[in-house]
């Protein structure tokens, strides 16, 4: 039988623009603050994993784990830097898990990061897509906006939602970010300023029809870390241990338009049904829930497919506040994507960190009472690639 | 106890100039090798795992591994690609062995590659120095040549070697690769040709002082892969399994001037130890060995770090032959980096490609009688992430 794996730390730089340091400085910051939660020494960290997509690209270094590995003084610790689109983080989660249940390592430190904002926008947005499929989707133009500009007009033909449901998911992420200090973006919004005023459509610009600048996540700069260590370890470095009860992941079709149904987001079904199989756990038992809505409309989509909804009902639980802070299933308390921000390569690391203060009952003004267990989607490509945890209070 | 885990598959792209392919091309060319060498169906692969160190930078493709999945059509299996500059390869290996022996997957596709030759030397030279020390090194103006001119002088004046030493350990790797199919290089070398005539400086024109150019690797396409699964799955797909016995990995000091002795690679031995205390195993055991001689000073060093030879003395084991493939320790019997070309994110997996052939005792021409124990080391940056592997025959 494998071990059992329970995370012992976590910590975030703080998420926004950064011009104030570069890749290697938020990996430091995070996994500084990560390291120091754990109460643990240089010595026990045996491996780190660093999940970023485009530190050679944007910040032209390349093997960012052994450099990170230098930085914090770990050596001789492994290091390996894994890239998966956005879903780097979680597959740096997985593999980090999987080298402490496989004992191949006792302690492990994983910490995700990207450095975007110094670049132009469009930059950003090639380099993003360069994720997917390069002759059937990437050399006609395709960005990831452009597809999730598409699929939200198919979503919204085929279930009725509404444009005002993206901006509502909006608001609630913005309102919950006020009490993330972590967060990119300390701003209120409101439906006036957004969507139902004539004038809103200034403040909200549009981005790929019907996709607005709100209903989209913002370029952010940031790194986000955890350690982790076998459940038997995880007393000596913490009293309130999160186990790693599920994992699972799936890909899907590169190219989009050769999905059976485009609507259905078939990796992240796959990956939820194994993180849920894998915990012994159901949909139902889950108190908190971190999605990646990079675009809101996949808050909906996602919510549905991993089994929280009906197909096509989301965005009714969204209108009744079953997803906000209060309501009976919390989505993204962090702020998710849309207002915590989307680092690349941190964002898989971040949801987990956000799970842990909360199943750990140490998130503040956004704590979710009694807290047991913590689902995560880290949704990569345009639903090619998923990553699902499952985390458990306790060892 | 983790489960141990065995090689079921490997096969290999032709390496060399691959005008007619691209990087994903190269890579589902190795890995349908594999897969038809392990006999496994598509729905028996539960993960893949893709080691590239530039195919953002070089091919504009990111997410490689969702890529990959789509390619071989092994959705929904998991993907990750793995990053970490040369020791990309063995960094794939090293996660695709936790995968299985925690138990989170039964069957994995490893596949590296590198598609490298369409841009111009200069930009591919520029483009790896980005593992060095973006401040204490890549900014001088150092690159991966610079570095190993500098070594190579040190190792000269510390240990009395000669550039002929050099020489020979190329002629060797040129003489096993004309055996080896796969090669890039299929040309016979001689002293005479490349050292010991006055003109033979024509020949081997200064790379970075004292290296020429046959004391380094040439630029190479290619891609290579594995398929492993669980041992006591392995008779389901080959009835000559190898086993992974044992599987290290250590950093050192990004900087190499940071380091007390710049001659001993202490992530080579470091590594070493770890894989052959894993395997319960010792240097004396190993039957063949696989080093990462990007700089043929490399397999000097590496063979007295990973325990072969006494530091200092393994030139006197090229002289006496010892390392040939009828010595007593033949190295590199592929034709090693040298000559079987070093496509970086291949190379680590081409490696254990070559070390299972030879357990297996299907090398052909080049097979060194009676092998149960291989060795490789994969060396990243200069020497700042090692991953050292020992293979045994049988399961």
């Amino acid at each position: 039988m494998p071990r059992k794996v329970a995370i012992v730390g976590c910590g975030m730089s703080k998420f926004g623009r950064r011009d104030d340091m570069d890749l290697m400085g938020l990996l430091v910051e995070a996994s500084t603050a990560s390291l120091d939660d754990a109460n643990v020494g240089r010595k026990d960290i045996d491996a780190i994993y660093v999940s970023s997509m485009l530190s050679g690209e944007l910040s032209h270094q390349t093997a960012t784990a052994s450099a990170l590995a230098d930085a914090l003084s770990l050596l001789p610790a492994a290091a390996d830097r894994i890239e998966n689109g956005p879903a780097s983080g979680g597959s740096a989660v997985k593999n980090a898990y999987a080298a402490v249940a496989s004992e191949l390592f006792d302690t492990v430190l994983v910490t995700g990061g990207e450095k975007m904002r110094h670049v132009a926008g469009a930059t950003v947005t090639d380099l993003l897509a360069t994720m997917t499929h390069p002759t059937a989707e990437y050399m006609h133009g395709v960005t990831l906006p452009s597809l999730a500009g598409m699929f939200t007009r198919l979503y919204m033909q085929r279930y009725g939602v509404e444009l005002r449901h993206l901006a509502m998911i909006a608001i609630k992420n913005h309102k919950n970010a006020l009490k993330n200090p972590y967060a990119h973006i300390h701003r209120e919004i409101t439906l006036e300023g957004i969507y139902s005023k004539p004038e809103a459509e200034l403040n909200n610009p549009l981005i790929s029809d019907p996709l607005r600048l709100y209903y989209s996540c913002p370029i952010t700069d940031g790194a986000a870390s955890i350690v982790i260590t076998s459940a038997e370890n995880a007393s000596k470095f913490s009293d309130a241990p999160v186990t790693i009860a599920g994992v699972g992941q799936a890909t899907d079709t590169l190219a989009v338009h050769q999905r059976d149904d485009p609507t259905v987001l078939r990796a992240v079904r796959i990956s939820s049904q194994r993180a849920f199989a894998m915990a012994k756990s159901k949909p139902e038992d889950i108190d908190v829930a971190e999605l990646h809505d990079a675009f809101e409309i996949l808050e909906i989509a996602e919510s549905e497919d991993a089994g929280f909804f009906e197909k096509g009902t989301a965005h009714k639980a969204v209108e009744k506040g079953v997803t906000a802070l209060d309501g009976d299933l919390p989505i993204n308390p962090s702020g998710g994507l849309k207002a915590r921000g989307h680092p690349v390569g941190a964002t898989g690391v971040a949801q987990i960190v956000e799970l842990t203060s909360q199943l750990r009952g140490e998130a503040g003004e956004r704590q979710v009472s009694g807290a047991e267990q913590g689902y995560s989607c880290n949704f990569g490509g345009f639903g090619n690639n998923v990553l699902a945890f499952v985390l458990k209070r306790g060892d």
